[in-house]
């Protein structure tokens, strides 16, 4: 009998908006495993740091910024290979997922490495989509809204099409994709329509007007919401 | 000073997903509001019936069934009279929603009748999307994947230019509209690349194959997650 596997969703950011689950499990399990860049501190780890009980081994699964190959497989290979030596020594591992490991998370490349010879549990978390609309006060969608979640790097002409075909978007991981965004939203003519958010329900979440952004100045961690109605509720 | 008014997301089913936020406001508040049919239980009240101190004022917000028109414009409005009249008594009221508020809930209809000269704060929660996805095993989404959001009651044309368009789809709201959604699924050679879900994280969440779901058989509360690559994360 070996360890159990977790993916564990933390939220977007507010340590108050972990899960019960999520709370759980990461206080009871011997290994925990975290996502972090290559030098400095993992946010998902700093969202549920105060939790913590001080006792248990941590797994740190550090992404090269400049990585010449995405995802970065040898990094991945090598903590997926750490996770099961853990699990066949009968210990359960929570690996821990910013907002939820099934959107859009880095999760998924561990999943991809663990899936087929292991059970594993995913605990899924508040996602930065409804987090987002949540702290903009701006409903995503109602009745029957088709949503679309858009990533940032796409470029401009499949961005127009796949925003001038949805009722509601999320444009996500705007970063430095974010002048080109504000073009596509401007030859829709929908710049009227979108809402500018980054680092929602994080200490430092700022809500700035589209038009305010510096080119530079968007962070990864960002998001513009759009709905095609003003009000989506109405 | 008027009482503050909270939309709380109380997650999918499972009263283990909700987040420690909205624990605490569910615990605090004096007044709670909660969706419900027209006779029976509430939903978003079962899911958290266990953390409630029994001390509350509650107002139920009872939807006729067979409403004839949609959404049911006089239940909303006498509820946020109701929810009006305990925030000028200095009340705290909290609405609680399935899954999230903002999120395809009806909440939206009282957060259209409120938001203009009350301020509201939303608490996110799991929304069924991440939830129906880990429930499955089945990634969501991953690097510059489109998903799309796609409600169930859309006509098969829509359904299928939508289908056609996003590179991973979650069809909510399936109901009777099962026996449609396969036709649109089959036309598009996706059969194999979807999966079906009910009630997901309740006591009675079943997956089944999308092939043998009577076609009287879906609930509301069913999804079908669709993904062009047979394993989403690679």
């Amino acid at each position: 009998m070996g360890g159990k596997l977790y993916g564990v969703g933390v939220g977007p950011g507010d340590p108050e908006l972990l899960t019960l689950k999520a709370l759980r499990i990461l206080r009871s399990v011997p290994v925990l495993a975290w996502p972090a860049p290559e030098k400095g501190p993992s946010l998902a780890r700093d969202i549920i740091a105060e939790y913590l009980p001080g006792t248990q081994r941590e797994i740190a699964i550090r992404m090269p910024l400049l990585s010449a190959h995405f995802p970065a497989d040898d990094v991945y290979d090598k903590a997926a290979i750490e996770i099961k030596d853990a699990l066949d020594a009968g210990e359960d591992v929570a690996v821990i997922c910013e907002g939820d490991p099934f959107f859009y998370g880095s999760f998924m490349y561990l999943f991809g490495r663990l899936a087929n010879d292991r059970s594993i549990e995913v605990v899924p978390g508040v996602s930065s989509l409804t987090a987002c609309a949540a702290a903009l006060g701006s409903p995503l969608s109602a009745r029957n809204d088709v949503l679309s979640v858009i990533p940032g790097p796409l470029d401009a002409g499949i961005m127009s099409m796949r925003l001038a075909e949805a009722d509601a978007a999320a444009i996500i991981k705007v970063g430095r994709h974010i002048s080109k965004i504000r073009g596509v939203l401007a030859s829709l003519g929908l710049s009227d329509n979108a809402r500018y958010i980054e680092r929602a329900t994080m200490a430092e979440q700022r809500i700035v007007n589209l038009a305010d952004v510096g080119d530079g100045d968007a962070p990864y961690f960002s998001m513009v919401l759009v709905h095609k109605r003003a009000e989506a509720w109405k």
